[in-house]
């Protein structure tokens, strides 16, 4: 269970001064405390402190919470989502300085490597998906952030932190990983199995390209609720394992364009295969913990494509201008509201999602506090 | 057993006048005859009906003799590839007349359908891989083929048989579902699973986009020194289990951009998951009779892509181009040569392929003959 | 001065019985007349004969009223937009029958030629845009329209056909040649050039993929105030010859990322090749009648492409989902409307656009009238 | 006329010691020295220099030269092309150090602005072509490159310098904005229309997609017969204005899929513009001095592109695989080698490359001596 006893400080980490901050520090499967930790300072020539006004909580940092992800350290900071405002820079960083207000991509990249070359950020060979994870995270006063010229975004004074805190993770991984490698084209029929945050994000995204139905599935009516709201065409509650049938029967049998799997189990991928038309896409977005079966015995000759991808944050420019324009709305996904320091009391809240009809909860320290 | 008895005419077929052919007729698992059979008619208004010329074997022909296809029942005519000249035409061909040589596209497309309109024909909706599955097909004398104005491709008078009727399926199949599909690029790492036929057609096809490295592997050493003859620059065979390593020793642990699968079996889609690079793509062409697990738990964050594809033959025109122009030499993959009469004998040849060192048996019935 | 004198019926044309019909014949620049014409007959195999019941007038036959389109000679029946009900097919149309209710394309294509197989079926070999260009069109009623199998599309019996009259030309003109080729992607500043129906197809169709701004460019206040309906972000008056100024000035001095060219003369091709960013995409729509200056001087660094296309009505089959979605609404595009025989006051009203504020004119012919 | 007497130095330029180097100083239209000019220090913390062992000249050399580059001014130092060893590097620098061997791509970028990121590195907002142009270049002894880490490429200490020169400039140049801007496919026809070394490097790597036929075409029979030994499989010597007759009639009226422009006069681009085949792409990789007539009154509806693009040098490591494997062998454009001293006299011989039968000029700087 959750703990709010003292975690003892990780062995790596940052280097700093005598000086303290508050941070949510992971103890092992079921236990975090928001307990002082020693504040960062700029380590590598490239790195940036930031200090956070706002971040929010991630499904993976849930994960991490049950020890699904072994990378993740007892002592380890978590968070990989947040804007904030420069605090120090490192002198190999060139185009952002001390006030400049920031968003951080939840994937750090150094811009120079072969895959950074190729648009392939979340696989860096120095950064990737590191923050929060094997190093210290944005869960806390402060953060440092490596590579920061290639992996932070300006922002505007006056910017919608709550909306732009969506663009560091969930927006651009529904939409990278979701609707762009599933192609989504106009007049498609897409589904979309999850509709927690993620699967929202993927249906607010989904309708840049005006597909002309999308079913969104899930187990849990509040959350089809919201998908209606959010823009989805039909419902259907998979609950009764029926989710195959109707799908087919609601498409003439021929199914879908585009199936973006997001949850990361068996039986939601498993979904999504039974219910692809002849060349469609699976676009997976779950993270998953064990195999699945592929049914290649029925999929061999059905001119599909299945998809994975760890988010690049390659689209958080083109995002940016999608909220500017009022395109796209990210605090659609947002239902609770916290203070950084009340972040015990927000995981809660979001491990009980269903409970709580909680998607996307804020966590807020503001400059002036 | 494969056996000559005369097999029971089958009770769908061709319309027919009372004068004979002799055709390959498949009498269930195990059973197939060279014997006489009603010559074909035109009996829809779209159909040509061919004299064949020359034909050839296909993997997908010994699968069918095992019942490993069950849409074939016995009975019927096998056969999805040859070239002939035009006997007679329905009413609603406009570009085929009495006399033309044609190439035999082994998928029958309508043109007009919604799935033929996206170019895959493979999916038509009154047609697709039906010849010597669902009607009577190319190892006979004649063939109806539905769909001719839109299934047949004109070849020219002084044509090369022998390599164009690789046309017919196996190339268009390994260029379309392996390196389309896989989307081979100059400079990139290849690796095709599988140097029968289907793998070589791939290694030849692939060489059109100049990767700078294609690794074969096969467990039979006569099918790797031929792959070293089409362009292979690494050979590697699995028999030993090694395979995965040795890919990944080669390539610094990074795997490879394109994995090619030309086997069908789990244990070599396995190899493929297991050796691609991120960002890299898994390209099915194998006839799969199997589920197999895939790895999503080591893959959901490798940007991968995994593709399937019936042939669409879409790229019949394309190919024709570079035989023509000497780009493509397909004749290289012929090992044997029989005449029509003896299929019998090509057929266990071809089934002994490692034994026989077999890969395409040429088919041929001459006009003058 | 257009008159409705009758007019020499026209050496080539349709096989025809005694029966008449009433049909706008084009009398040579100049003259046209609603007059009695001999109703036509199925004449090839695949043939339909269709009884209009909508139609429509486009910019191209005011083009064509000129004298400047030279394939259209005096005698000929002009439209090529048109919905109806079939009234007989040829032998060779498979997908249709008496009484089907059709939307015809503006494009007749077989299908079968090398051109069709590659989706350009604007440059069928054996059709094109040829209706009320080289044979009889859909201003009458009755037209006869080959290849109907690959260039009709069936409708349900209760379809808005104001609305889908505007699927047989402009919307698939608007979004092929101008969305599609100039690569509209969301978070896109756009720029169409021409506000008249052509460009506000454009201004409808490109909102598909959600770009982030779009620029209206035209002379006349009153098609820029529909513009701003349509959901045009800024609105340029040009009249002043401000406009590659003022675009400048709005993108900080970076240009669009597509201009879409919906006009036809230098001075507006001009104002595309003025105003395109680094990687640009200058997508032309117009009709030109002369050549343009092309400034490769300025623009050969700066990566742009340059596209133009006779529209191939592949996009219909999207549209019309697009339509059945409600995503997509052509009735915004309507004006006037006008019984069928008043198309001579219609031509009229549709000639003087800018005074009548005219975009599409509807021409109805009831069934049961 | 090019002259030796030393050239002021310039206003702007290197930090310097007081050593001094020899280099290639710009005088003015016609006036070039090889001349004692100081020897350049790091400036910006992101900067390199490199000792030059092997550099080339370019054609864009020849039109400085000319006065046609106004970026260029007096006492600048030329070259953008060239391999060296690394002295020193800037604060910044992570991925290079002395002693390095490196590739000098001819454009710089610094990887980080928003135009770098989407791969167009020639309009980065701080780099682009800068060597040789704004900045002094390579044709020097030493040469300071700005933004080492994305402009730099490592070179194995026994890399075949003459050959990978060509992959500063020319070969990047060739592929990305003729081949790959006109989309090379397999069984393609394609045409270039200027047989210098560009188009000769164009030749070369068009060839990487197998297309069907090239054809070359040029007034100088021996660059035709150069192209014959590269692959070219059509040669057309231009000179008696009959060109697009003879591409037409080869091409049996429907002219080529892809036309390269590889010279930058209204003259060659008028070939281009002629030739192209309905649905054809026309890549320009000429430098214009002068606006074209583009007859959008033939091409308006003919489904072309015609694109732009000054090289981004992305496709360097790709470039390199293939130099690696054996797929790509440069030196077949070089004619001439000169010792870097002897630079005066390789300018005179590239000048007169007709009368010289000269390609690429290679000029040597070998570490030992």
């Amino acid at each position: 269970m959750p703990t709010s006893e003292t975690i003892a400080a990780p062995g790596t980490g940052n280097v700093s001064t005598n000086e303290t901050m508050k941070a949510l520090v992971y103890g092992g499967p079921g236990k975090r405390a928001w307990q002082a930790m020693p504040r960062p300072l700029v380590r590598d020539p490239g790195d940036a402190v930031v200090r956070i006004t706002t971040s929010t909580i991630c499904g993976t940092d849930l994960h991490i919470m049950k020890g699904d992800v072994p990378t993740v350290t007892a002592g380890r900071i978590l968070g990989h989502e947040g804007i904030g405002v420069i605090e120090a820079v490192g002198p190999l960083v060139s185009t952002f300085r001390k006030g400049d207000r920031v968003l951080i991509s939840c994937v750090s990249a150094c811009g120079i490597c072969d895959l950074c070359r190729k648009g392939m950020y979340s696989h860096c060979r120095t950064g990737g998906w590191i923050l929060g994870n094997t190093i210290d995270g944005t869960q806390a006063e402060y953060v440092r952030t490596p590579h920061a010229d290639t992996s932070l975004y300006h922002l505007p004074a006056d910017a919608d932190e709550e909306a732009l805190v969506m663009l560091s993770d969930i927006l651009p991984t529904a939409f990278e990983c979701g609707v762009l490698n599933g192609k989504v084209q106009p007049g498609d029929t897409v589904a979309i199995v999850g509709a927690g945050p993620i699967g929202l994000a993927a249906l607010l995204t989904a309708q840049f390209y005006s597909p002309a139905a999308i079913l969104m599935i899930d187990v849990d009516d509040n959350r089809l609720r919201v998908a209606a709201e959010l823009g989805a065409t039909t419902l259907i509650n998979s609950a009764d394992g029926s989710a195959v049938q109707r799908v087919l029967a609601l498409t003439g049998a021929a199914g879908v364009d585009v199936a973006i799997e997001a949850v990361g189990i068996p039986a939601t991928f498993d979904i999504c295969q039974s219910i692809l038309a002849a060349g469609g896409r699976l676009a997976n977005i779950g993270v998953h913990g064990a195999p699945v079966q592929l049914h290649l015995e029925k999929l061999w000759d059905r001119n599909i494509a299945i998809t994975t991808r760890l988010v690049d944050t390659a689209a958080i420019p083109m995002l940016l201008k999608l909220v500017r324009s009022g395109k796209l709305q990210p605090s659609k996904l947002i239902t609770h509201r916290f203070a950084l320091g009340d972040i015990m009391k927000a995981y809660d809240t979001f491990a009980n999602a269903a409970k709580e009809r909680a998607l996307k909860v804020i966590l807020t320290n503001p400059v002036n506090t």
